[in-house]
């Protein structure tokens, strides 16, 4: 197909098609004329996964060069190709020194993950998600320790066991990465989204009673 | 304490503080001078919970304002505020049309969300995240309908009426609402971070084999 035919395929604008071919994100099209090319179903394949890792895992360009070459890159074994993701979804590394109790916070996360065993690269960025959500309850005087993450822990390892088991081993390496990538990026926005509306759910029946509701 | 030691003790610059007052996130201290003001642990608080929800939650300041003003408003029961804090963490209401592929999603997340038995408001934003992440799927050749999420929904349910059951109803309305809105916030962030580190883990141990791992 022309690229004009590429557009509304993907319903994404052309000259956001022609920044990324530009931007490398997109393998040029099989020349036909001047100025022209001809996209197969593997290009619509391609934009469809560039605007998934941009719009529902919010990654910027750079990220998004870094996960195609990583799920590309042959020699890379699969938990490699998600580390590569989860270092794109972030956060970057430190700017610069951070406070003391972001640091004991870190510690205290490093021990949690050592007492549920699993076995985590000491750089993942999310060890340092998750303390910045401790750090961030106890500035709002909760007086907890990383113990309160732990039916979270239980769930999300339930569920990381349980999606990476429905992925096919048998498959080309090339299309489990991908599906491994976008499982990652997809299903945390649906889970995130779930509780949610879970929470509206459950908030609704537990603080009922209009406007009287929770007064001191 | 004056403004500089406020700064001090938040590590909030300075003129970071000086824009929370002018957009009314920050209430003004109490004058003891011309130019000078005394700020006390409200403030402190106020502040730690601005930033909180501005860099855990991605809040904006238009959003924070809202879920602020939520928060302080004695009328508004716990299950109102917590609509608001969703609202502001978004996604913002539909710019234009949306794709029929769109319209089809979201019809199954509504059939699916009323098959849980969940009660959730029309307009509730997850809703469409949760649809997005459905067509996300869906363009990227994964042939699934929302029965997909059924193993989330089941998580995300437990985990959202544990949250809302430890929340003491005893205490003063705005530290109860107050308290739901981070721990939406907070623990959202835990449990994505958590997840990945789940993923990393296992995916280690499943796609164990160095180089040679996965290879088609």
């Amino acid at each position: 197909m022309r690229i004009s035919e590429l557009s509304r395929a993907s319903g994404v604008p052309l000259p956001t098609i022609k920044f990324y071919l530009r931007e490398g994100l997109l393998p040029a099209g099989t020349p036909t004329a001047p100025n022209q090319a001809d996209y197969g179903h593997a290009h619509l394949h391609r934009l469809r996964l560039v605007r998934v890792l941009m719009e529902v895992g919010g990654l910027g360009v750079a990220a998004v060069r870094a996960v195609l070459d990583a799920i590309a890159d042959e020699r890379l074994p699969t938990g490699a190709v998600v580390a590569v993701a989860h270092r794109a979804l972030g956060p970057p590394p430190d700017a610069g020194p951070v406070g003391e109790d972001v640091m004991r916070a870190r510690a205290e996360v490093d021990r949690f993950l050592a007492d549920l065993g699993w076995q985590v690269p000491r750089d993942a960025p999310a060890r340092r998600t998750l303390a910045d959500a401790l750090v961030a309850l106890w500035r709002l005087d909760r007086e907890v320790d990383a113990e309160v993450f732990r039916p979270y822990a239980r769930v999300a390892g339930e569920l990381a066991a349980n999606e990476l088991q429905t992925v096919p081993t048998t498959a080309p390496r090339a299309e489990t990465v991908e599906r491994v990538v976008v499982g990652t990026v997809v299903f945390e926005a649906a889970l995130s989204a779930l509780r949610r509306l879970a929470q509206a759910h459950h908030s609704a029946s537990r603080f009922s009673g209009g406007l009287q509701d929770g007064h001191a």
